[in-house]
């Protein structure tokens, strides 16, 4: 791969994104082995700096790095400089003078981890910032897709829910398209808003609307800590109008996959036993997020791709 | 050992508890080397889940595993996805998907490992769960008795204090009587409660009723935070009435062994010249709880007892 | 070096001094090459107990730690017993009974570090204590020193601003004059005190009476966390009669260098163009930091001299 970040998918190209998508599955067989690790980054430096909580992608980083057998060095914005009123540029100055390798980067600020790539040699991965694009979570959910549907091509992917506030939502609203998928986009008029459309994204509003026809459909969470007031009303009501239970599933394709980025709302953006059934895929996701994080690193650190055969030759 | 997982002693056999020992006590001298390593459990992913505050325990859970070789991950309840209301089954199906080969968890809801045990392949190490059980601390204080006691039957164990809030405590009175020790307990009444008499745990109240007969005084913590409105008096009263000082110490056996799981609140339950008097071992109880740490390890995930002999056979 | 501990400055001879620096230029390499890393403290435990907030300082150990292929342990004093009252001493006994080989500490009170050096036998490296010492910050100062004026003899170094907080100038006004460094001191009166005076250490008040003379100017951080109200006026005042600007800097010596130990308060130690300006060295100061905490981790556990010679000899 020739960039040296990943930033988002915005301006990554179908080829990339494909050849993310196959290391990725190349590597998956390392976590399912009794030695989960394989010596490609031994010596390498990769810094996780989160300004945002996390657990699940904080750890889902950290575990593929760890398999890679990179050194992981981890601050959080609750102990760092940051309080002592640091600039990020400043904070990234110091790292850079450490010679990390990557830094994956959670920031509010959308933009964040782009000014640090510009600015450093070192690799960037963008972890969400503010709400532009968390790739790496669209690029798993694509893996989970691909394993399902084999290509994405002229497959109909529904993203339901609060997609203005949802960086996953707008990563996969640029890579989709790309792999020529159609999306089509419903949920509260505050949360799905008209620009978002464009040529391979529809916006329909009604969750019922876009059942019939979609091979996946992809529920956001709702997250509460983004919602200006008046943006939502109770939650009982979002999930009536919303929410995805046994009985709007039967409306769908009998083989649709159910997505969600986690951590769900339970009984709010889907009812337990859509979550737990068997068009649930969410689990697989995030086996998956270990596996395109791995790929990630290896790839933006000067991995050569890969042959293709057994998933066993990412073991060399 | 058949089990995968080390939930308590409740339902350890003796045989269980006699093979872990043993183990424990040849992993001892890895952490005497100059080199404290073996490459017993390289490339195996430990996660360590601490639902509260810990150092002690955490860092002793850390130090077992890195000794080992294994990759340890870590995730404390305060940056977690449980501040963004995520039920625990779904953090642990989370957990599970990125492919682990143990947890070590501790939390606040007695049962919360035992369900997780249940539910995955992975191996569960409670570190302690609500006012339920800490198996490893339990292990550990026998490991210490058993050094300067030799065989623990027939031996008298007497333990003081909150016995009710205590997980170590209550691990102990299911671990001590399998091993054919005899318990005596001591405490305040809200703290020492009738129901805890058993076949060989008998109730005192009075700590100079069981001091004359222990082989090992085990004071406990008071855990402020457990401990409802009325529960106690002031901490000095504590100390006169339950307290361990020199002065009541001369009743006891000259051999005694004094213990505590720390963190001490030294001038309560304890004087600082008990804590750091010949008698005591605690320090003792911190080297072994390493060892302990390590043996559960090995042995859950796999390992073969060892053969007897000297400890180096660890190093293998 | 013989001795265990890096406590500070005050009690270091020029020639350990030296030694450090030495190894910490050949150290620096490591850090340069694609595989970051020697095995050189392979299975060693290096615990970081911070009790006190710190980002780059704890960053910088752990990289250094890691580099050398030690195990590293961490925990910082929010997670930690002494939440549960437990004195230092008592926590240090309990990381002394898990075998660790070093323990790096910053500590809120002065003198902390030098009372676990005294009763443990593994070494400690102070990381700032109280308004005492941070010996490894003012060797990364002096390295970064003679990497550009070779020999610090006969040189002129101005410390400018809070003094009296700062625990790396009390470290450098220690340290430098062992070298043959001269000291001027400029600030506030309530920063700058008449006591602080001594053989090699003058002090001036006024900035632009010791930029004149000065080959090197290191601008402390102001710490408003640290200050006692009235201590100091307002930021803006402060930056008019302290601060380091163009204007000011061009009455310094064309080749002076600038330091800061960071993070900077841009605008008022320091405006942005000098801390971005071609006589700033302070990105060199967390390059050379790195390589300076390696040395004393591979000194302090026992590593020989390295033979003079290129930096590549460190990696063997």
């Amino acid at each position: 791969m020739k960039r040296k970040d990943m930033l988002g998918l915005r301006d990554s190209t179908a080829e990339e994104i494909g050849l993310i998508l196959d290391t990725a599955a190349r590597f998956r067989s390392v976590s399912e082995r009794r030695i989960k690790k394989v010596p490609t980054l031994r010596g390498r430096t990769i810094v996780t700096a989160f300004f945002e909580d996390s657990t699940r992608t904080r750890l889902s980083f950290d575990v593929a790095a760890k398999r890679l057998s990179a050194d992981t060095l981890g601050f959080s914005a609750s102990s760092s400089s940051t309080k002592k009123g640091e600039t990020l540029m400043d904070t990234a100055r110091n790292l850079d003078a450490m010679k990390p390798d990557a830094i994956v980067i959670r920031h509010p600020c959308a933009g964040a981890p782009h000014m640090l790539a510009q600015a450093f040699p070192w690799s960037v991965l963008n972890a969400g910032d503010g709400i532009n694009e968390h790739p790496s979570q669209a690029l798993l959910d694509m893996l989970t897709m691909r394993d399902h549907l084999g290509s994405l091509a002229g497959r109909t992917v529904a993203i339901v829910g609060d997609v203005y506030h949802s960086r996953v939502a707008r990563s996969n609203l640029y890579g989709l398209p790309k792999v020529g998928a159609r999306v089509l986009l419903a949920g509260p008029g505050t949360m799905c808003r008209p620009q978002m459309a464009r040529p391979g994204v529809e916006l329909l509003h009604r969750v019922d609307d876009v059942l019939a026809e979609a091979d996946v459909i992809m529920m956001l969470r709702i997250q509460r800590e983004r919602l200006a007031p008046g943006m939502m009303s109770t939650s009982r009501e979002y999930a009536r109008f919303y929410g995805l239970d046994l009985e709007r599933l039967e409306r769908a394709r009998p083989e649709v996959l159910v997505m969600h980025p986690g951590p769900i709302n339970r009984g709010v953006e889907m009812s337990p036993d859509v979550a737990d059934g068997d068009r649930s895929v969410i689990l697989e996701q995030v086996t998956n997020g270990v596996a395109v994080r791995m790929a990630l690193m290896y790839l933006l650190l000067g991995g050569e791709p890969l042959p293709p055969g057994g998933d066993d030759a990412a073991a060399s």
